[in-house]
């Protein structure tokens, strides 16, 4: 195999995923590992996963011939602050006999890369987190939300987990009988949807269930709320309505009224033809007309194909863009 | 001093305060300690700050000559279902002379008694946290809410302080000159309301000096919410009447519509003329139009009437409810 390559990653917190690529289009090897997330993780063990995924996207490859390579990290200015992790990275890269460069980018910008080629645009990611950015000439530029479970995340996973359980609570409180979504939450929760003579009993536990773990853990009841809301729930379509209202919130705080740049949605509620990624479309759509709403795709491709479009070879990038990721150029 | 006593404790996360009364309303003695929640404090340092706040209230009292004490105390079920916590209580209660009995009750039952004689009726709390709870017989019945920081205490103090600094990072996010909510938010968690040259990095610099602290602690934010809307910034109002609407909707779970029994308002954020207590009284007053809308008293006192009105020699509770707490019978 010869020929100049680019390499992309894509780092998360439960999944390091890599792809070595062609300057022609062609995806030549993937890899992937486990969390890399140097900030949550810690450097030496994020570093071992990002080992892991390059080597085995170069397997049968001549590293050597890598030209560039783009790492998008949730946190990447944290990684770029810290020479202990960067150094880690530093090692790992060239322990797979990679010689060549490689930039560390936000992982929001590599998601709006993965769903167009174009240099100024917006992405608004709605996974456990929910973070909104404006994206300039291929740069992250103002942000909105991102702020944790704590105090943002408005519309996440999280969000839309706790309002499942806040929904629940309320009609144990009110003592009706639960609906689809509190029979969904209680029986993941309590093994069981059946609620106790006394419905204070059962709300205590289901409190009980959900402090035993950590907070962010609320988001793994997401599901259940889209599962809810696809089967015409009212009360789950309507917080989906409100997470959607959230989200098209956050984005407005950063995207100018006027703009007719893309939108692209990423993150695993709003990929695909999901109830949220449904509900925030025609939110999207009513202040934007004119802009294209695009999904996000592969993370990794497209991360290798920011490394790609700074070679002075790569002269066409918008059509590589399309070669990697299916889209036509607009 | 001679007379049948009776003896009163409202046990709090941050107070401890017993009062004595004679069976004519006299107040005999006062006594005021630490916080002495068992479940947060632990059995025995919960029950040594019970027992500074009794020796306080009977200094020059003869304690044989108390005859009825109650206790209240959040969680108050937790207590009884803790044999150790219990025991720890009997050695405390003993330990200052006390031979007569003593009952323990939820705090929201001695919130509302501090309001009303009334048999039947509705409390609202909102401090810390909030719980709405019905009464009847002067005992606690369906309760909503209450069900802390991570899922519930909807239009609560922590509640009021998260949103507070929500919408500081909203305008932060959005590039806007933060209005005086905001000012006081950024003043009081960074020592300034100066905006760093990326607004974003002030906004992070937030997000990290409410995380370093336990979530409760947001709390302590919520006398700035509701400084700035007395102050009448839009935007503190608004929250504030989002407040009200919750607190109203948490009664509404668990209070007949067609109620006349009087409702109580309790809690630092309800108690007195606070913006708060302003916007929930016509809340309450839309849907409930016919019921008196009460304030919380002194609640070590309610529990002292709370044990008197067991004896027999108590024959007119509502005239002593009167005489202690200064209501008229309704």
């Amino acid at each position: 195999m010869s020929g100049t390559m680019v390499l992309g990653l894509d780092v998360g917190g439960t999944s390091t995923r890599a792809t070595v690529v062609s300057l022609t289009g062609e995806r030549l090897g993937t890899g992937r590992a486990g969390g890399g997330n140097p900030t949550s993780h810690g450097a030496e063990p994020a570093a071992a996963q990002l080992r892991i995924a390059l080597h085995a996207a170069l397997a049968g490859l001549d590293p050597t011939l890598v030209r560039a390579g783009t790492i998008g990290l949730a946190g990447a200015g944290r990684l770029l602050a810290d020479p202990a992790g960067r150094a880690a990275f530093d090692r790992a890269w060239h322990q797979v006999g990679l010689r060549c460069p490689y930039a560390v980018v936000g992982d929001a910008l590599v998601a709006y890369a993965s769903g167009t080629a174009e240099p100024d645009g917006t992405i608004l990611i709605a996974g456990t987190g929910a973070i909104a950015a404006e994206v300039r000439d291929l740069t992250l530029d103002r942000v909105a939300d991102g702020h944790g479970w704590l105090l943002g995340d408005a519309g996440s996973g999280f969000w839309l987990g706790r309002e499942a359980v806040r929904h629940t609570l309320a009609e144990l409180d009110a003592q009706q009988p639960p609906g689809t979504l509190g029979r969904l939450v209680l029986t993941e929760l309590l093994g069981s949807a059946q609620v106790a003579p006394r419905s204070r009993d059962t709300g205590d536990l289901l409190v009980q269930a959900v402090t035993r773990r950590a907070p962010v853990e609320l988001a793994g009841l997401a599901p259940l709320l889209v599962r809810a809301a696809a089967d015409g729930e009212p009360a789950a379509t309507g917080i989906v309505a409100e997470a959607a209202r959230l989200l098209a919130a956050s984005v407005a705080r950063i995207r100018p009224t006027a703009a007719r740049s893309p939108v692209v949605l990423g993150g695993g509620l709003l990929t695909g033809a999901t109830p949220l990624a449904d509900a925030v479309r025609p939110a999207l759509a009513a202040r934007w007309p004119t802009a294209p709403l695009l999904g996000a795709g592969d993370g990794a491709v497209a991360a290798a194909w920011l490394a790609a479009r700074a070679l002075p070879e790569v002269t066409d990038p918008a059509e590589l863009h399309r070669r990697l990721l299916g889209r036509a150029p607009s």
